[in-house]
């Protein structure tokens, strides 16, 4: 099975059937992953450039464990330390890289469009690992790699996408993927964090009360507040951000059953969401983070096209 | 054999036996070092990060090449460019990075006691590459292993450790090693940076005069003033804390006796050590260097429990 | 067959039998890059350290892909994160770095001269990746490699070298080699940028008018603005400098024959080439990167003395 595009730049543009590849290829991973030997031979011909233009720890580590572990070879560009500071265009940058026969670009950048626009004009598969408000299509598929996980499949499941909707590139490939799967979504948080447009435009419902939203869903997906990208005041303050929209372990205990909590990371406790419900059983961050690996694993393997492990 | 501990946090809490065992397997791994391939094939299963969130040139490139000699896949981390100054607290960063599957974390950390604390939450093998003014185990090891190296054993040698008592995790890590081993211990340097209590807590002699210490000892491990730690204004100046302090080959050439010159690095150059000492035959600062890639292989390979090479 | 020196340090004190067998063996190891694997196990056994005290994409990206298509083992330093922030002297540094067995050092730093003086003080292969405004000799190998690989050799060929020549490393690199190899050489720029004594010391042709340089050449290297470096205003403006010595097509077109235009990049745009320039198919360009990784394979394993593939 292959799939049928060369890059990973959105969900947007992503088939149905390319998506459950990868989800289904994560599978056979995560297997490899809870063995003692954790590598496989199957990119061992295969260099990476990773080519990260914002700071990211889980992301870049994440992928970089999945190359290793594919036996890729592993190059890492941070910008701080490159020709980026001498001013050149990102697609010189890219293209001289290129050049030197790299095979595959995992890429973060904080312009919107970025890999979309490299994508058009280089050769080599690029994968998007988040470009700025647009989208972040591996978080997308480790989000709902865990929920299948724990649920059995997407289908019919009711996800509520909690926090900042606005800025969050996190929730626009959530958004994607699950209606492409066919689950139910809604997106709650206060209005200020809620474009206007979004309940028509994606078909998903829209909750300004927290505890409804809980009482609605089978999952809770909690966006993180991003403090350091904050330009304008959209709500009064951290304090009164957690009041309203910070998920609480007594509101979740009023609830007449069991919802699971997820979270892309890193988490600011005691904003969008309280100590003790993120260290309960009924999250699953850590098995996100887990998962991550095995479906970066999967992307990468996939376009690269190898035939077989 | 195996170490009868799962983390190296320290030396204070490190049985004797698992100090000689590291000692001796260290010894195997340097004769490995001296062979043209480098390389064993011991942890080729084995994921290990180094967090490194101070500044270290010789402890991360030590560990690193520790590590890929081992066959070990490696992981950098530099709080710099990372989800630190997003803000995300230190257990959660080690969490995550855990939930990858990753075997062994080393780390160091401005923190005195950060690693114990994570020791204390998180499943995975940490080894202290140092914290804070607390503790700096590698660092007493590989001393230790080349005093060793040098006259046979540690029993009943005399040594002095010169300089910044008060803010070293080499001086302490040293303390508790040398007196575990039945070294005996003299502290010397300006009142200022010995504390006080010190003589009793240890079971160590104090010496304030420079002259008198070489006099007594057998190795002389001198100590680097941190330029860049000092808050307060703790002695005069560099100069003259040269013309007290300072190793000169004068002073040496007058004992009757020679005496080995030892040093953690960085050195400074005419503040705590001359150069005509640092580079003579007396000084073994280099092969403390060579050893501590044999010492953190041994550490590295009896942490991970692989019962044979 | 084998070098007949150590390190690299520059082209100047290069022996031109030396130089053909770096470009010579830069052609089989361009064979490799050609392949869909493009590893070879030639340097299992070595251990490189890439030593960068300046900011450098395309040189560490290419030399780290060259030691890892040669399968060797790769510890990366970056001056910022290291004890050179300490104020550690660059020979202590590399000293440590050695006694931990690193076979060989790959260097960048901005004073001139300084892998000259690591040389005379240690014993490993030195290659120099870029010193101030000295040599930058792999650069110089690989634009040679390029010329020859288009024009069949450099023996009576015509290269202009057009620019910043007073301030550039690349410059002076491509003249010593070009020299050398029987070349012959024209310097163009602006009357400011260009030595005065540099006619006689080095046997070559001094223009200050571009368009006679372009018609005159078989060959157009074209220098970088370096912007970052500019102390003095040598140049009215960028837009002046572009004016006059700017590489545009219309000057090409108008010219009676077709020359070859290169260029060390990270270039800019409508400063010193302009872009329907760059991505013409006069402009090898990305030819000299991807280039560039087979050179430097050729130099680390000529420099290994490894005898055989």
């Amino acid at each position: 099975m292959q799939l049928s595009t060369k890059h990973l730049l959105g969900i947007r543009n992503l088939a149905s059937r390319d998506i459950k590849l990868i989800l289904d290829t994560a599978n056979q991973f995560k297997e490899v992953l809870q063995r003692p030997v954790k590598k496989v031979p199957s990119l061992r011909e295969v260099t990476i450039v990773n080519l990260f233009y914002e700071n990211s720890t889980r992301t870049r580590i994440s992928f970089e464990l999945a190359e290793k572990r594919l036996s890729a070879d592993t190059i890492n560009f941070a910008a701080g330390n490159s020709s980026a500071s001498k001013g050149e265009s990102l697609l010189d940058t890219v293209n001289n890289i290129l050049s030197m026969k790299v095979d595959m670009v995992v890429m973060r950048h904080s312009a919107s469009g970025a890999p979309h626009f490299l994508a058009k004009h280089i050769s080599a598969s690029i994968i998007n690992a988040g470009d700025g408000i647009n989208e972040h299509p591996t978080q997308a598929l480790l989000d709902a790699f865990s929920i299948r996980e724990k649920l059995g499949s997407l289908e019919g499941k009711k996800i509520a996408i909690i926090g900042d909707i606005m800025h969050s590139r996190v929730a626009l490939s959530n958004i994607y993927l699950l209606k492409k799967m066919g689950a139910e979504v809604m997106l709650a948080g206060p209005p200020t964090l809620i474009p206007t447009y979004i309940e028509e435009a994606f078909d998903v419902k829209v909750e300004y009360n927290l505890k409804k939203a809980l009482q609605w869903c089978d999952v809770a997906n909690v966006l993180r507040i991003q403090l350091e990208r904050q330009n304008q005041v959209l709500f009064s303050s951290l304090r009164e951000y957690n009041l309203a929209y910070g998920i609480k372990k007594s509101m979740l205990d009023s609830l007449a059953k069991e919802i699971i909590i997820m979270h892309p990371g890193p988490i600011n406790r005691g904003v969008e969401i309280d100590s003790d419900v993120a260290d309960s059983s009924r999250s699953i961050i850590l098995q996100q983070v887990e998962n991550g690996v095995a479906v970066r694993m999967a992307v990468l393997y996939l376009l690269a096209g190898s035939g077989g492990e």
